[in-house]
């Protein structure tokens, strides 16, 4: 299948182009600019009007929990996750959780993404849910364990397996492994995953140093930073996202960076948990690659990419005092081509450039609210209240256009939430 | 004319109301809950599925300023305004501010606003634009003057007189004398302006403590803060508006609380020129009335009444590390009812109650990224990324309809921005 865009206002990695025509072929970007002469497009789509992106990596998420928002907000943490959300997600089906990721997975389509990094509990129903939408992601099952929880350790470590197994021919899939965190996870066990790892030969997907108890807990079990303590356990790598990263010093600054490992800034949910700010503009001094994650519905509660951009080249302005700090064109980074290097798909998506696979996004530049653009980087931070995406690629294949979900059936998804909602309401709304 | 509005999910002042019909008469909200037995609808809005609201108030705007978004971001404030905004808004002509004003007001109730505080230097031209789009607008002629500008002083007193005489018999317009910021009028001149609104009987809409040079240029000139070298000009009263209040120090808000002036906080526009964040939790502590405001798409670059409540919700939590301060409850206060009593209409509008007027919003539940919506109040702070209000009334007029505007020229508007957008640009994107 050919696909040839045209006319588009373009974010080329060398600049702006007005009138951008972008062939794809099979998949992958063939031309961009000019299309090459015996280029036979079986679909064509006009996008003038509208900017053309690279489509967005949301590089930390649980999409399994997307049903479950705006259940418990302005809680303090202990309350929130012990007495609301945990219990909430204990009830979830397979079934609500595959309806939960294709609902996080037109939401995040509607605000330009086209792949995300996950961490869940549902193997199987993850990956089969995202193939099914045609989406790309790069999956981890949740691992948690250590003496007092050898055998769940050891079967959560199966599933992971058996999930790469299981979906080792879907080339819009790929996996890390997914320690949960420092706290959940014992020092042999870290060790294990680390190695797991190797043997695997994929990265590691992981939270480190969200909150001040996490510090506090670290240090007394392990007289050191979770940092420092995931360094000793081998979790560092080049291959490695963290995400969060609240709560590190400039030597954990400097140590992630020696070790090439990518952060995952998650600014909604940082926010909202009452964790403060990762001092973001401070790791990209240190040369830490910084990538943007939404986290869970359940704890930002949106799963906007946009959104998400908006807040960073906002609150680092603020926190730093300096309108300088975060710029549109550095958030714009973070979110397409730094993510991209942190999932490990640097060579495949994240600019718009030949050789890389048709991920993309267009939106009306005529949007209430974004209209008159005037920057183009600066308006999708800056003006994207209420914007949509009209039209989006993953991989070549239309998933949004116009408007229109094309792989996932939107109405049987609100059918689904729906019933797992009245189930969680007990059919009344909370006061 | 009478409307009844059926079927909602209504956000009255006592709760959440599962299926809330509102019956309006001649654009006063007659009857809540039950409709009365004689009441006969020229018109019914079937809200089923949608959630109703009372409109937003932004309580701090320049709308005349949209057409410039976008067009000099991250950027040092001198930068920032000296070298790009004012250059810009100097070479805005009468009609250019009027296509700006009406696409401000096309934003606005894609956000689910129904008025807005104006702080402008186009008088007429507001007046007008707004008159025409059946919006409801507090407007302010901004004052400059002192010693070395007497005759500018003089002139723009005469024009804010002239523009509240002019429009005197527009129901949906008000006004408030307008001194634009402790350093730009010296302390005769804001003593006449104090007379002045006594004179007139309307309130004062003023810039305080928006920026540390601010408070360094005050202090050096009169030897205290800005609040109090307002205090001491008969500026700060029960029905002034301070907008930004990011520096004020402890004995600031306790004066301005003992005052009863209300703040209109600008969260986006604070963060991104660097100026910070004003306290709100502490502001809320001392009993002062916080409101909200967008400033100007110049600054912002967003005038979306849901993005500020968003940010507003987030970023105090962050800065104060608590998931409890400024919650959904609270900012939604912030939007509508604190909003009305600061501008001085709170016994016309900002709640849903009979006896005010029908200034309303519904938004679609099952629009995606907002669905499923959980507790209304954390639905529109947290999860209204991508976010449209689907219908809109001010003094119960219908002003959009299903995303349709109905007393706006939405195509005249962006042809007419369009020309402006191109005689800024030089017709070339800037790279």
């Amino acid at each position: 299948m050919n696909i040839l865009i045209k006319n588009a206002c373009a974010i080329l990695p060398e600049g702006y182009d007005n009138c951008c025509a972008v062939a794809i072929r099979n998949g992958e970007i063939a031309a961009v600019g000019t299309v090459p002469a015996d280029f036979r497009a079986d679909k064509t789509i006009d996008a003038k009007g509208k900017l053309l992106t690279p489509g967005f990596i949301d590089a930390h998420t649980h999409v399994h929990m997307t049903a479950l928002r705006n259940r418990a907000d302005d809680l303090p943490f202990t309350a929130w996750l012990f007495e609301n959300v945990m219990p909430m997600e204990d009830t979830l089906t397979t079934q609500d959780a595959y309806w939960s990721v294709q609902l996080a997975i037109m939401e995040l389509l509607m605000s330009g993404a086209t792949c995300f990094l996950d961490m869940h509990m549902f193997p199987g129903t993850l990956g089969r849910a995202t193939v099914d939408a045609g989406m790309r992601a790069v999956l981890s099952r949740g691992l948690t364990g250590g003496a007092d929880d050898r055998e769940g350790g050891a079967r959560r470590i199966r599933e992971a397996k058996q999930d790469m197994e299981r979906f080792k021919d879907e080339k819009l899939l790929t996996f890390m492994v997914g320690p949960h965190a420092a706290y959940t996870c014992d020092e042999a066990y870290l060790k294990e995953v680390a190695a797991l790892a190797d043997e695997l030969g994929v990265g590691i997907h992981t939270h480190l140093s969200e909150s001040e108890d996490e510090q506090k807990t670290i240090r007394e079990r392990y007289g050191c930073t979770p940092a420092e303590f995931y360094d000793r356990c081998g979790i560092l790598r080049k291959n490695t996202v963290c995400a969060h990263c609240v709560q590190l010093n400039d030597s954990d600054m400097a140590l992630l960076a020696a070790r090439g490992t990518s952060v995952a800034h998650n600014a909604a949910s940082n926010m909202k948990l009452g964790n403060g700010f990762a001092d973001v503009p401070a790791l990209m001094a240190h040369g830490v690659n910084v990538c943007l994650g939404t986290d869970s519905a359940a704890s930002n509660n949106s799963l906007s990419m946009l959104r998400e951009m908006e807040l960073v080249s906002l609150i680092h302005k603020g926190t730093h005092r300096n309108a300088t700090a975060a710029s549109a064109s550095e958030v714009f980074d973070m979110a397409t081509k730094n993510g991209a290097k942190a999932v490990g798909l640097g060579d495949r998506v994240g600019e718009i450039k030949p050789g890389l696979r048709a991920d993309l996004a267009l939106f009306d530049m005529s949007s209430v609210g974004f209209f008159p653009i005037g920057d183009p980087k600066a308006a999708l931070c800056y003006s994207s209240a209420g914007l949509r995406a009209d039209t989006v690629l993953a991989d070549g294949r239309v998933l949004l256009e116009h408007g229109e979900f094309k792989t996932i059936d939107a109405e049987r998804v609100k059918f689904e939430i729906e019933k797992l909602d009245k189930r969680l309401s007990g059919k009344d709304l909370k006061k």
